[in-house]
């Protein structure tokens, strides 16, 4: 067996059976070994950044890794955006990278490059085996490191015989957590207290014991603007999303002065503006963190023996009517959202104001946010979260300007016939740097064409993009609508028919 | 002035008069400072690879960088790929990254990641200016680097005034070389020698001094494989380039003993394989470097007094009838080149063969190739051409599966109305890597699906793109040849209109 089977076997053998490929020469041994393995189900995607992206949905559907497969340096380059985003979701990723082999590197042929240096900006582990024992040993690693991993793999070493297997690792079995003393004190004390939830807090279940806590000491219970994975919707219990804006923050945090932090980071601002902090706890504000994540459910017990934790239940649905608008469409989709949904939430601006309120009442869903904020991500995790559950709708909401970094998710969507349902929300611009532009504030200069230069870096209507045409470029049948009586018509045909589908939203306002 | 406005006073007293951006919230003061200096065109990219793409056409074109401004850490990972490739082309270009604010940086906000270790991949120069000073010094020492160049810039001095422009660099004086004494004598031992030419040696000059040398000692003239640019064409002097595979370089330096580099690397093969020798020269030949590639015409005043230089003399046109297949469609497009074009050639398999041939022939133009190998060059490669020369008609040969790496360039030709023909020649396949499996040659698994788990991660037809929608999505009129025929016709009538067209050529064969 060559070091490219073992490597297939091996992953099999640890449960990881999806990669996520867009392989190269050096990789080719790989890709020949997929014949033999027909456990292992590779996915081709059309550029790097769908594959790490698709990655990172699966991962963070399953808990598990896929693995990637990618073409030496410039192959991770284009991969890393979505790597970036994964490694702040903390999702498993395992990325496997074609290298030439050891004896070819010294001649610097065209596509050698650092491949440690790009692999360690996103990766908690990385490692270049040389030889085949290491090989097998470094996946099984690589698989038990839990963040993104990246495996550098010589050409040799794919190709050469003799390599064996490692192993699937040893389960690590978990404890449950006690009730971590401080916290309960804290809780006990009297004193106003928020809980800022994250990770496993967010499942159903830490929900429902982060609401017990609530109600036995009126805590309030704040999670991060966009979490990597958030449940949300009728039946389950409610945490209010941090806004985007740091002074809506300010506001929300208004009056608490002690927050406690169950796998969450302290809350900062996106970006730094003049003038202001960007840490949004005021320093009168105390934060503590849960040494153990893991034991909220045990704090509900100990604080909250007997409570019962409360749901959200189902509201009426008011359809609104009309031009579509940022604020209007969010309603539109929550009310027909199919039950137990997959969100995949890059929305960005089009969804600031009114899609945590429409959603909050929503039939019960998973929604995947944009924690890395590296823009592209929406529509490749769409693909890894839809063949992660193949039996749950995939809804993907993708702001316009973002949906063009990494389109040809859309070609994998056909490919694979997934039940994916995209949402393009076409304001026909960056909104967020036109908003980000007046936060800015700088006054057009005496004699200058006002707004000339800078609208030209911003405005997206020269020409405007035709999602239609280019959805059905990649073979995902697509429609168009512009009111809200459209896209509901639109959106319950899409979620009724399986395989994907695409519908342009165009938005008449331009949210501000 | 804040810092931003100083960069680009400093650009534009430098001649840095371009920028290829897609910023973010980190650099909206530059964006905003645009509307002060008109002189600064800013070009609008929908995605990072297509504006450090654009930045190697234009540093192709013209000797000097464009500069380009991207949105931190994840913005760079976008861009890097066709920053490789301008590195490997050795074009100037200056990247400018906006970085989180000195302040804002240690609170790790979503963004944030470790732009240096990703900058230095790619760059022959990196700085991370920490003052107004350094700033605009900075920026003159990162244009005088002449290579890729990266300017790591901090909000806070973008935003911050009492900036000062950094005035022009002082200009360099060449000296013309000397003629290198070794090459002299060598070239006159009546040994067997071949000149392997790059760089300036690809000019309209530097070939015709190496074709007198060439008359004069009997010395044959090769290029690389995809050259950074070449002049080509009729009323040139012709060189032979290097083939792609290991196997057919061997035969063309069959009975070469020593190779004289001017300004080329030794020829290494682009990949490994199993047995072979990576290095394409035997060990029998020697290398000699040309101490300055520059001297190549005293070289040949020297060596070759009083010899005219050899043009290649328009030959009969031929054109080829039927179906569209990799071997005839150069053929086609060759004969009705524009005179003086710019073709950026990314057509990998569909121009192996026959494409050299053809071009040979062709009215003269200039050939930008795929130094790097890091496809999704060739759009962007075309827009930067083209806003660099706009007085040219740029020619892209691009592969379909290439294409889709950077395709967002078409929505930039639309937006900047250039003279762009894009030819998508599309064989439905990356038809590269099947060559590639096949070369590697490992049997089907008994009782396995022969073929299935490959061949899922090659084939392109399952759905098959339809770039005439893609390309109207984004503004550019399309339609599609299967035919040499229609392909005449409709590259005819593209390259008589301005502005940017697009011809999808359906391959009817498979390139092995």
């Amino acid at each position: 067996m060559n070091g490219a089977e073992a490597i297939i076997r091996t992953l099999i053998d640890n449960d990881v059976r999806v990669c996520f490929g867009n392989p190269g020469t050096s990789e080719m041994h790989f890709v020949a070994a997929l014949d033999r393995f027909p456990e292992m189900h590779g996915v081709l995607c059309l550029f790097e950044g769908v594959a790490t992206g698709a990655a990172d949905g699966y991962g963070r559907m399953t808990g598990r890794p896929a693995a990637t497969l990618l073409h030496l340096g410039p192959g991770l380059a284009n991969g890393l955006a979505n790597l970036h985003n994964a490694r702040r979701a903390g999702t498993p990723v395992l990325t496997i990278v074609g290298e030439h082999a050891a004896g070819h590197l010294p001649l610097d042929s065209p596509l050698t490059s650092d491949i440690e240096a790009l692999a360690g900006t996103v990766s908690g582990w990385v490692a270049r085996p040389s030889d085949h024992a290491q090989l097998t040993e470094a996946v099984v690693a690589a698989i038990g490191s839990g963040g993104v991993a990246t495996l550098i793999v010589g050409a040799d070493l794919s190709w050469s015989d003799g390599a064996r297997p490692a192993g699937p690792a040893r389960p690590v079995s978990h404890a449950r957590p006690a009730a971590d003393p401080e916290a309960v004190t804290l809780l006990r004390s009297g004193r106003s207290v928020a809980l800022l939830l994250d990770g496993d807090a967010l499942t159903e279940a830490g929900l429902a014991a982060a609401d017990r806590i609530a109600q036995a000491t009126g805590a309030t219970l704040f999670c991060p603007t966009w979490p990597a994975r958030l449940r949300r919707g009728v039946g389950v219990a409610a945490v209010e999303p941090l806004a985007y804006r740091a002074e809506d923050v300010r506001s929300q945090l208004d009056g608490v002065r002690h927050v406690l932090s169950i796998g969450a980071r302290p809350p900062v601002a996106s970006f730094a503006y003049p003038g202001q902090d960007g840490r949004l706890l005021p320093p009168d504000v105390s934060f503590h963190e849960l040494c153990d994540p893991a034991s909220v459910a045990a704090l509900a017990d100990e604080i909250a023996p007997g409570v019962m934790h409360r749901t959200v239940p189902a509201g009426p649905v008011d359809l609104p009517r009309g031009a579509l608008t940022a604020d209007n469409w969010p309603f539109v989709i929550a009310a027909q959202l199919p039950e137990n949904a997959i969100v995949c939430d890059e929305a960005i601006t089009s969804g600031l104001r009114t899609l945590p309120v429409a959603f909050r009442t929503a039939p019960a869903h998973d929604v995947l946010g944009l924690v890395g904020l590296a823009i592209g991500q929406g529509l490749p995790l769409a693909a890894g979260a839809a063949i992660a559950c193949p039996g749950r709708p995939v809804i993907c909401l993708e702001a316009d300007g973002s949906a063009m970094y990494t389109l040809s998710a859309l070609w994998t969507h056909a490919r694979e016939q997934l039940n994916v349902t995209t949402i393009i929300l076409n304001n026909r611009a960056y909104a967020i740097l036109r908003a980000e532009l007046d936060r800015v504030g700088v006054p057009p200069a005496a004699g200058a064409p006002a707004g000339r230069g800078s609208a030209a870096m911003i405005d997206l209507t020269r020409p405007q993009l035709d999602f239609v045409a280019l959805s059905n470029g990649m073979g995902v049948p697509a429609t168009r609508a512009e009111t809200t009586e459209e896209l509901a018509a639109q959106f319950a045909a899409a979620v009724s028919q399986p395989g994907p589908h695409l519908i342009e939203a165009v938005l008449t306002d331009q949210p501000r």
